[in-house]
């Protein structure tokens, strides 16, 4: 099928193609009755405005570029980035393109050098855990558009970021447990070194610290991947060795459900014999084997923070835009 | 910053704008050695293609776009269909534009026409659950791109479309319950009538006719939201009225948590007082309260099928392609 022109439209019209382009594009030289004729003579003939001429001329095309970096069996976090960006961003009158990496940098090269080809007026991106300087962000930095990293970040401390804390959530969590009288504790985190694994550390080893305890290395687990089936199967592997531990922080709500099944399966009770503590608070802790006692994280808040600090750098006032994300706190269920 | 040009890499190289051109969109009338230096340099520049361009003159931009229809607390089936359609798309060459109408008419429109916009290939739409005839599905049609509408649809028989079978699914869901010795069963279900919630109410009518027994009216409950939340809501006003029935099959993974909240609540015991039987197989059925007996359903195998599907449509081998989707079946776990 033959898409509709601005010719199409003048020859229905009988005018010329300069005025209809002039009225499409809500400039000055168009009766207010003609200019409301031909803009439902547009929408009648599914008319698609040319937004690859904007896109030259170097106009916005109110388009953000998202990319998030989930694999499969995700944490529900991500969608909480996603409704609260894509809600911010509407308000805005903006659309945001969703891509996804899938943690592998060949796929996240892909992924933005589309959104740059389809010139988003910026991006926000959940950068792929590379263990070198990651080439795909020094991309987006040349190409000369606004970006913003989100969530994670730790090799990219050059880069324009906002994230959630870690720190402060894991210390409370630490306090919370030594206050209901777990002193040997451990914490059961991610494989790779994200600042978000790091911070978390430093976290729980400050709530120790402050009560004069020390935090024992052998107590962390970081070979832990971000799924209820590994996060069981590493948790099993640890109680065939150990039993003197009395919680279990992990670190985040589907890695503290792996935990749970396995001590669950190992007919441990919660928490009389293993206290259970997870990290983000998402729906499903109120239906969890023993309901999940956690640290609440507004991902819904940092996808909105994110978008309102991209689009203030989109449109030239960076400093007016100084985006608050919510404290953490304690959600008390009964894992604990 | 000042984006490349074919004319700063034809300076770069002492060449012709026409020659960079020629060997940068791989046709004839340059030496290999030349095409290779030519990419080489274009990639050092950061040289993004003029895909604006390419749109124009009609060429493919081997994009897809996919509009879900997500709103907070989804089910996480929607996940599992984006990464089958990513990784079939990749495999493909083709990359994924994401877009979410949230559950809104307008926001569809608005995801629907940047899609349109950008010059996408073609689109899967999970659709607006709209009582009258949606106009968008119609602008697609007439903008002459391939596109096909994913998992539900009853309204839009005109439209190609792929999705998962619903009845069958409660066929056997039914049979199930039935052999358990459940014949007073409430069915807690959505509000709006998709063609996968009457369908669903088909194949559980089924099951109880072929043993000769009547399924009442009144034990169906359209009044559900697919959030635990809501669900865990509507399941306590029942409990409040009646508790004549022994089982509850929910629309899906999520009301069956919720219901199972609200039956656990009560002090009553799953299965033994009630049993909760739900539908989708989602990773979180294993950590439940009481861990859900369910039906699979392959959401991976439909975003996979989904833009096989398209794919051929957009190539033009339509005939060449019945994408195949696997059968539901029972997963039996602690709930029933």
């Amino acid at each position: 099928m033959k898409k509709t022109t601005i010719k199409d439209i003048a020859a229905i019209l009988n005018i010329s193609p300069h005025t209809v382009s002039k009225a499409l594009n809500n400039k000055p030289g168009v009766g207010e009755e003609m200019r409301q004729q031909i803009k439902q003579t547009a929408q009648e003939l599914n008319y698609i405005p040319n937004i690859f001429g904007k896109g030259l001329s170097g106009k916005s095309s109110k388009t953000i570029g998202l990319v998030l970096n989930v694999t499969t069996s995700p944490s529900p976090t991500y969608w909480y980035i996603v409704t609260g960006a894509e809600e911010k961003a509407g308000a805005c009158g903006y659309n945001v393109m969703l891509c996804n990496s899938v943690e592998d940098i060949q796929k996240e090269a892909a992924v933005i050098q589309m959104l740059l080809e389809k010139r988003v007026d910026g991006m926000i991106i959940s950068p792929v855990d590379h263990p070198q300087d990651n080439h795909n962000l020094e991309k987006v930095k040349q190409a000369g558009i606004p970006y913003v990293l989100l969530a994670r970040t730790i090799h990219f401390q050059q880069h324009p970021c906002i994230r959630l804390d870690s720190r402060r959530g894991a210390y409370l969590a630490g306090k919370y447990l030594i206050e209901k009288g777990h002193t040997n504790i451990l914490h059961l985190t991610r494989q790779y070194s994200l600042i978000a694994v790091e911070e978390r550390i430093e976290g729980l080893k400050a709530a120790f610290h402050e009560k004069g305890l020390a935090f024992p290395e052998e107590n962390i687990y970081r070979e832990c991947q971000e799924t209820i089936e590994n996060a069981s199967y590493v948790m099993l592997k640890i109680l065939r060795e150990r039993r003197d531990f009395t919680a279990v922080l992990a670190y985040n709500d589907v890695m503290a459900f792996g935990a749970m099944k396995a001590v669950h399966e190992c007919r441990l009770r919660i928490p009389a014999d293993v206290a259970i503590m997870g990290f983000d608070n998402i729906s499903f802790d109120e239906i969890s084997l023993v309901p999940l006692t956690t640290v609440n994280r507004d991902f819904y808040a940092l996808g909105r923070a994110a978008v309102e600090m991209l689009i203030c750098m989109i449109e030239g006032r960076q400093n007016e835009c100084v985006p608050a994300l919510p404290d953490s706190y304690i959600v008390e269920r009964q894992s604990v």
